[in-house]
């Protein structure tokens, strides 16, 4: 899903990518959210602590990248219809959403709503790259002719996200389940769409 | 949304019910989520620390009733139709949600998933009443006739809450805009169920 990064001129080190991704996620898995540091992930690692810091500025964008995604994230292909993009998007958040155990997940919420610089870079940086992606299939869709006007991509981003995030963070539910629960809500939302449900965005 | 308790026989008395509610939102208003404490509710009360613990088995029950809904949330009334009944239940949990700061939200998740005790007291009780209710609006369509067999609370569940659990959580959204998302959610919804695009139960 990310491709290499251009740092001052050079081609970024995928092996160091791979490195603190590693590091990051054992480090979660050992001592969990609250413990972690870039100070053990850069000896996990085996890195320096400024190589992480030119990745990510902080411990929690750090671990957004590594367990949801990074800055880098491309929309899904083209699959030729409005319904195959979004099934294939919702099959990514819930792809992603499973990497991250509710721990980990509150702990960075947690933090990010304690942080108003953090929480500020968090919506100008993550959630853009995932409005923007939804943006692109929603203009291939109205390209194709299967939508007269581009909605809100800020509506069918929550109305994607929302339930698959409630189902993990606070439903505990089945996760045997989430693959059907993807499955239904791009089916929804596709119609919803279709149907003119959906806004288009305010002007 | 609530009505008197019985305790041992005894009406339960509304004027300590409303003396604790008034002081978890002002304490919870003038020091955050982690500060807060039975104690501290107690004394700003003028209760005892017993007459909580009637009520509630901790401080996190307290907090997700006081704030969100008790055990003794009944469905809405009757409108007559189940886009009605459905768009009267979103927009009460709109309401709801937004009693909640995120912060306060986001606290109240992390004491849950880092208890299994209180995880599943959480989920047997104040989620079964928030199925229950769904539950109950589905039966209503069924004998109406505008559904032909009920679809899994579970599912409506996550599809009605998700999307305005996300836009308070993680989506940094304009709270202004939040009635606007909980018609649109209560009418994609709606329109998914009569379509038979939310599966049964399985059995």
């Amino acid at each position: 899903m990310s491709k290499p990064k251009q740092a001052g001129g050079r081609p970024r080190d995928s092996r160091v990518d791979h490195a603190i991704a590693t590091a990051v996620r054992s480090l979660l898995d050992e001592h969990g959210y609250a413990a972690l540091t870039v100070d053990a992930v850069a000896a996990r690692a085996g890195v320096g602590k400024a190589a992480i810091y030119r990745r990510h500025s902080t411990k929690q964008e750090m671990i957004f990248a590594v367990l949801l995604h990074d800055l880098d994230e491309e929309p899904p292909g083209d699959t030729g219809s409005l319904h195959g993009d979004i099934a294939a998007l919702t099959r990514r958040i819930a792809d992603q959403l499973a990497q991250a155990a509710a721990e980990v997940m509150v702990g960075l919420l947690a933090d990010i709503h304690a942080d108003a610089s953090l929480d500020a870079r968090f919506s100008g940086a993550y959630l853009a790259v995932e409005r923007s992606s939804i943006g692109t299939l929603l203009d291939r869709a109205v390209a194709r002719g299967e939508l007269p006007v581009r909605p809100d991509p800020v509506l069918v981003h929550v109305l994607l996200l929302g339930p698959l995030f409630a189902w993990q963070l606070m439903l505990n539910e089945d996760s045997a389940r989430t693959p059907q629960l993807a499955e239904m809500v791009a089916r929804i939302v596709t119609e919803a769409l279709t149907s003119g449900a959906v806004s288009p965005e305010a002007r």
